[in-house]
């Protein structure tokens, strides 16, 4: 084990770290066994510490890949002192098997970049891998190789990979006239989080009741695999994005890539407690927090109201939930339609992903 | 196309620099056909946008996937104003694509990562992006996606795939006793550039003769992907490591993960004559550089002598070459034999990530 204040050089920590937290995974691994019968199994994981990991695929599937970078330590809850490094290795697992999720895949693996500074101590560096480690367990997908050494500060870089039947890969850009459109649970809460713990005042009441879900939304994000299995076995989803910028953004990613337009009925927008407290708090409206640049990792998608039976079906088997927001339109734009009929642009900023924004 | 000196957004690059560079790719995408009839094709890539990229399997297959983050505006021969940003672009997909050559496998497809500065250019990021994507085809995958976005410097990180057959992916640990030990061209070259870049001097010999060649070695490097493929093919050979790390970096690494040591013979050491000229001006040794931390993205491969023949076809069929520089021994350790006959730990420092070897 690592001496707690020791600075490993790249083979130590291969040797001490990665053998140790990775131990016998490819050996563990289930069989991913798809409804046609086509299986992906990990031959050589991060364990292995070869060129690359080695997945063996048999018979029709479709393969889902994607890459996201975390900001890490320049989130600004780490920046005060609220998550551990641990925690960001946790935040980088969950962020990328999110696209997964939002795919309708079963994920079957994550690679990991985690470069670090000179001065993070064999510890520490543990701790990130043990965060990744845990993500990986809890998301079922394991941590199959990917890339360590040194750079001038923490980055930390990902990319999951997950499998689904021909076909049945869910896509952004399917969204038709007259579709419901959907989210998997309320947004806001991390958008919450963010403007309770910069205002630099404390709530007793918010302490009390919801400091721990505002910090577990940063320290403990759930991608949301489950539901993106059963959105893809459904068979009836026409598209699908995670909210990972914003359920603004999100919702403007469908509407465009799909050539429509998506009115959101504000009587139908639940807002979490802890965003309704937060907002009161720090005398914000909520609704911009709601749609705005909130990462929380929750699912939008769309399927014609008709065909809403197969999707309830396959949530409720599961123990999982939904709820109808707005519906997609043949006119372009996004917007909100209040409680008085009126209709507006939706409230909020879409994240960009600017170089201003430090936040996240 | 962007003006000059503008700094568009996250949204805005994605439809003006993406969409442009990535065009059509999807259906462009030759089918990836192996010797066992199975198929790999590019369903969704990098203009589609989307959560994910997604590829079609059909068949038996092994897919083989591994991240590296490269140090790019940390390279030595950028900050000298000698490598641009349409250069860190193509070295991070040559980088990634080594890795799958290195497991006998095809590529596929690459993700990358680019997080640029506040002050980048959209003329800029496009130099970037033009260098991936002149990389990718150069090695014959396609960028498929990835992320980009802001950060306080230019971070890339990428992601490569390949495919191959069942049980044609060439590991580390394969080799025996008594296997040749071989390399797919004489390394040093990246270590030389470094060495006379640095040197703060110029040779009017080195700068007439070998400028070009040195420069290149950072510029363009290229994986050895039709190699690679001629390893897997041949099924004889019982290891191979990209020398990424360096040669001595990639000989131990066989030798350890195989549990056998390797013999190096200097009289079967080819110097190129880049670094011969160098060494002489710079007053070096020429072997540590050979040996050393120059990361060049040769293969290092292992085969029984009898079996040498089917990897001489594969290569010759190709014009592809090779040479053996030692043998796999039971003994551990790696050592060179000198032209005395005395034997000697190899000379040269192994590439180890730490991070104050900024060179990288």
């Amino acid at each position: 084990m690592p001496v707690t204040d020791a600075h490993s050089d790249e083979p130590a920590r291969l040797a001490n770290t990665i053998e140790t937290v990775f131990a016998g995974q490819s050996k563990d691994y289930p069989e991913r066994l798809l409804s046609n019968g086509s299986r992906a199994v990990l031959a050589e994981g991060a364990d292995a510490q070869d060129d690359c990991a080695v997945f063996s695929f048999s018979g029709e599937q479709e393969l889902v890949v994607g890459s996201d970078y975390v900001r890490g330590p320049k989130f600004r809850l780490y920046e005060r002192g609220l998550l551990t490094e641990y925690d960001l290795g946790y935040y980088l697992v969950a962020a990328n098997v999110s696209d997964v999720a939002a795919m309708g895949a079963r994920p079957i693996g994550v690679l990991t970049v985690v470069r670090y500074p000179l001065d993070m101590t064999d510890a520490v560096f543990e701790q990130v891998m043990l965060g990744i480690r845990d993500a990986c367990a809890d998301h079922g997908a394991p941590n199959v190789g990917g890339d360590i050494g040194g750079a001038e500060r923490l980055i930390l870089s990902a990319t999951a990979m997950g499998v689904c039947p021909p076909g049945r890969s869910v896509l952004r850009r399917g969204a038709r006239p007259g579709d419901l459109v959907c989210l998997t649970a309320p947004t806001g809460i991390a958008g919450a989080a963010t403007e309770y713990f910069r205002a630099g005042r404390v709530s007793e009441e918010i302490e009390a009741r919801y400091r721990g879900s505002l910090l577990a939304s940063w320290a403990r994000p759930r991608a949301r695999t489950a539901e993106g299995m059963a959105l893809g076995k459904s068979g009836v989803v026409t598209s699908c994005q995670d909210t990972s910028d914003g359920l603004k953004a999100t919702l403007e990613g469908i509407a465009v890539a799909s050539g429509t337009g998506i009115t959101v009925f504000e009587q139908e927008l639940q807002v979490p407690a802890e965003v309704t407290a937060v907002c009161e708090f720090v005398g914000k409206s909520v609704l911009p927090v709601v749609m705005g640049d909130s990462v929380d990792f929750e699912l939008v998608f769309t399927m014609a109201p008709e065909r809403q039976d197969a999707v309830r079906a396959e949530f409720d088997s599961a123990g999982l939930g939904f709820h109808a927001i707005g519906v997609v339109t043949k006119e372009p734009g996004v917007l909100l339609e209040h409680l008085s009929g009126q209709r507006s642009p939706l409230p909020g900023k879409a994240w960009r992903h600017a170089p201003e924004q430090a936040q996240r």
